[in-house]
């Protein structure tokens, strides 16, 4: 495919070139790339609305500073396109997120203008501040250090720790915070309403006015009055409105908020920054979707919306949308709002997933009992353990990727207290184009060590909504559901409720050569490969385990009473996940067979569709199908 | 043993006996608590300092709130002896931290006055608010919930994370900054600076004198100056001054600070704060240690002291104490000097444990390459993550019950980006009397699915010397070395480097009749029970695995190739741990043997000696002298 690349970024390989470029030259630049990212993306999906807004920033900084010398953080990274595509990757654009291409995030393995590989929130000020200190024991102290962070990563902890820290020393970083107020949902948070508040304000001026008009003005006081005011300016400004701002009192110095579109402007502020000494914060607004009007109008949908028209912005709807199974996410969604509807003790809460894991939907028709806590997995998790302490059922909705987040508290906070929460491990397993940081491959294995956790992944979207009413029933312990990104198999899901019995697991299909046991959706992919080896005369019996702690030993001894061959397959870690169960299960009743262990190998999975990625591990229809015949 | 009671606390054995007293008691009872506290502990250590700061605090809220009705959470925990004495537990106190006794922190099932369970720092603003909104949920407004934390804990990103959704709430709950100025060590970071500052300035109150005085006192302006300071002060009070505070910043009304050890005092405000819907932060002054000298002037010494003198404080130093091994945290202190001073690469973090670590040595001697970030476990691995990304070698030193804390980071900014830090894994396997939020259960199976990380625990202090210089050698990726509380096995242990090869185990003792195979100082005990089992003419291998991941392979062929019984000893979960990973080698290479693994079973163990503990889980001497003859 051809894209129209416009004149000053055809010549733009490297941001040497960039620098090259007169200053009243980079608005038309940024127009040439946002067109660029437009055109590509409407064909080629990603996350295009956080990219629209950082445009200007990514010129802005390149162009300012010493690139990749000084040293360049972008957090989260899914807003980075226009920096990828001033950094070398133009012509590499196109392939962005597809396998084989190049990455939707920053890798430092891609170029060394990705000074640090970013993907999960809220990473950069620590790395930033890591690299200052690293660069001020080499002595070398003009190297500048630039975090870009969103004001929805900047709920997080960890960012906070790192605020702590870098205050508290004399480390030349800037931290340029990108205040669009929306994460990938609406931001939310008593810092989000300071900024806003504060944006909103001016704070400074406004006070400042108000002592004019407490004075009364020119008349009441006479002549004095405006020194006065004049005096009482200054003396707020030097003792007081330094510790009237959140940053400062962190110990940065705070500048802004300026437009974070004024690409000039920037740059010369940018520039005056640089010969500031220690820890800087620069407050910068910009519109999330920027020059998209229907992104600008709706940055959540546009947060990654998939193919659309690169002229009016409207989403391509495929024609058999409607025919498709539903996305587990939404079965989630729905399901809890029935289940809630029956249980006032349920109430959901996730860490600024709540479109991601379709939470909103809940959020919609009992906003009383939803909860987005902004980015804040740790916090997310012992809010819930309180809740559940207090008698409620929480689902607790996080990405199976994030959860990693708040391993300590699901250990801590609630299985050794035995409180009911429900954990929803939504994009469990490889999740596709977003690549090694996003894929969901250790939650099974995790989860599997921590005592008093039932630890569960259902087959499809009956099963998922049964695990759910089951999880919710009285006197159940905590309580972990997995299920992948995507599509279920059942165009009938909305099935009636039923009780699952804790750790047993199903058989699905009777067999004589071979048993295959696996756990959650990827056992339907197990099933076709089942089905086509029986056409082969290669008859496996299946086995859909369900739950992977307790495991289903009942079962289990009629598997291995029946079979010596035997494949697991599970979509994560083959370390110490079902088949490491397997195996230590069939160690403790002294189970002699032959055992092969599918899922995802012992190393980081890159980008590209769920299918390739899965195919790559050898545990797509055909490597289930040639692992089978292998062992026959 | 007999201890002294006092008349008053005598008489409480229960929250409403207390609220019987008349005010003017209360110090009283406090002198009397704080005198029991010192006798007990002087002879039943526990973290003393920390609780004698927070004698008045306790008295006070179970005095003024309904608990426990009322829902009280002390954050981490260790201070609550006196909120336990008060609470019914009087009695049982002396047995505190004992096997079989009450624990040392706060448990759910241990007293309905313990709210919540801790132990991990900086949970407490998160279960607070949890509880406060289910009882907002079921329509009980008037209950109270108050988490008491300190300023050491505040530096958590969760706390951040709570205090952010808090903030924007109109819950029903009530910080009380507990703010001594300390965590273990001396607390660091920007918002320590800001409290200290904050406290010692009393802001407004400076702010407005210096108005005063710009304005020329009396004098300058004439008679009407004071009404523009009483006006331009209200100015100030009602719209600047609360952006002025961090916390009102954060959506809390804010009150302080106060003097915490005025117990009085402290009760009518907490009585006032009852009646003053929303979140709302108390800031209190304490000071640790309170009462007993010697704790007062070394806090950090006395954090958790031992035993000593009731009357002079004096500690106890147990005659043969120079005699003994060393800790090994002394040997991990010590070598990092001796390999910093050969490597100027290196650097020390550690997130507030640098004397529980003895990194605190090498901060002595190389300051500006060590740094205590300040409880905050994911900044330590991400940060450390960005020096070794800047060309330095962090050793980033973390508890392995708190290593849960950072495992997402030490995926994702780590070994996905295999990057040179090293993990130093203290109190790893059983820590004894704190117990089960404190056992580093879970690292070798949590760390073991991580790819790209090297997973190592040495086996005295001579190989925890060499894992340590070999971790630092040039293009090792990253590397973990875990190693328990306590001290080691060898008198002489300043031996001169050796590198160890990656990967690579060792054989301890040749054996006929059966393999053990131990990672880790519990291969001590191991080889102890071998030499007893010798004596009864039961003939063990011993192997040294050294490695986790890589594992040996070239050592387990020889292992099953050799043998056909084999035991697995961990001082860790058997769930995915090194059996496990016996196991999943045993089945790719088609041995059978029969093994058993020896390990912390899959459920939370309480205190109690390492020893007693060790014994509970079948892998102390006797528990694998059984365990051998069991399988002979």
């Amino acid at each position: 495919m051809e894209y129209s690349i416009g004149p000053h970024l055809a010549k733009i390989n490297s941001p040497e070139e960039l620098r090259m470029l007169p200053e009243d030259k980079l608005p038309e630049l940024c127009q040439e790339i946002r067109d660029y990212i437009i055109e590509v993306m409407s064909s080629n999906p990603g996350h295009l609305a956080a990219s629209l807004g950082a445009v200007e920033l990514a010129v802005a900084i390149h162009y300012v500073f010493n690139t990749p010398s000084d040293k360049l953080i972008w957090d989260v990274g899914h807003q980075a396109y226009a920096h990828k595509i001033i950094t070398g990757r133009r012509d590499q654009f196109p392939n962005n997120r597809t396998y084989g291409g190049i990455s939707g995030f920053p890798r430092m393995e891609e170029s060394e203008y990705d000074a640090f590989g970013t993907g999960h929130s809220s990473t950069s000020i620590s790395a930033a501040l890591g690299m200052a200190i690293a660069a001020k024991l080499r002595g070398d102290a003009r190297l500048q250090h630039i975090a870009v962070i969103g004001d929805g990563a900047m709920t997080a902890g960890m960012a906070f720790e790192a605020m702590n820290h870098a205050g508290s020393t004399r480390a030349n970083i800037l931290i340029i915070l990108n205040d669009n107020g929306i994460a990938i949902d609406r931001n939310i948070g008593a810092l989000k309403e300071y900024l806003a508040q504060f944006t909103a304000s001016q704070t400074y001026n406004k006070f400042r006015n108000r002592i004019w008009n407490l004075l009364g003005g020119d008349s009441k006081y006479g002549t004095n009055t405006r020194h006065i005011v004049k005096q009482v300016g200054n003396a707020l400004k030097s003792s007081l409105l330094n510790r009237s701002n959140l940053f400062e009192a962190m110990g940065f110095r705070y500048f802004g908020p300026v437009d974070g579109h004024d690409v000039v402007k920037l740059s010369h502020l940018l520039h005056d920054l640089k010969n500031i000494p220690g820890p800087k914060l620069l407050h910068v607004i910009t519109k999330k979707g920027k020059g998209l009007e229907k992104a600008e109008l709706d940055p959540t949908t546009y947060h990654s919306p998939g193919t659309f028209n690169k002229e009016t912005g409207e989403l391509d709807k495929s024609s058999c949308e409607e025919k498709l199974p539903p996305k587990y996410q939404n079965v989630f969604g729905k399901t809890i709002i029935e289940l809630a509807r029956n249980n006032p003790r349920i109430v959901g809460i996730t860490p600024a997933m709540s479109t991601g894991c379709s939470l909103n939907l809940m959020m919609e028709v009992m906003p009383e009992r939803t909860f987005d806590v902004g980015i804040a997995e740790q916090h997310a998790v012992t809010f819930s353990a309180g809740l559940a302490a207090a008698g409620m059922i929480p689902f607790c909705n996080i990405y199976s990727s994030f959860m990693q987040r708040a391993f300590d508290q699901a250990i801590h906070d609630v299985c050794l207290q035995k409180l009911h929460v429900v954990f929803c491990l939504d994009r469990a397993g490889i999740v596709g184009e977003d690549g090694a940081t996003h894929h969901g491959a250790f939650d099974l294995a995790y989860f599997r060590t921590i005592p008093n956790l039932i630890v569960s992944a259902p087959l499809n979207e009956k099963e998922l909504r049964n695990m759910m009413y089951t999880a919710q029933l009285n006197g159940i312990g905590p309580f972990s559901i997995r299920y992948p990104r995507g599509r279920g198999v059942l165009n009938e899901w909305r099935t009636p409720f039923e009780a699952i019995p804790i750790g047993k697991g199903q058989k699905l299909k009777d067999g004589t050569h071979l048993a295959v046991l696996s756990i959650g959706h990827i056992g339907n992919i197990a099933s076709e490969a089942i089905a086509m080896l029986q056409n082969e005369g290669i008859d496996c019996a299946h086995y859909d385990m369900r739950f992977l702690k307790p495991i289903d030993e009942d079962l289990l001894h009629e598997v291995f009473t029946k079979f010596k061959k035997v494949i697991t397959i599970e979509d994560g870690t083959v370390v110490g996940g079902l088949g490491s169960a397997v195996l230590e299960f069939m160690n403790d009743y002294g189970y002699k067979a032959q055992l092969k262990r599918l899922g995802i190998p012992d190393r980081f999975i890159s980008h590209g569709t769920i299918e390739q990625l899965q195919k790559e591990c050898g545990y797509d229809k055909e490597g289930i199908i040639k692992a089978v015949k292998e062992m026959m």
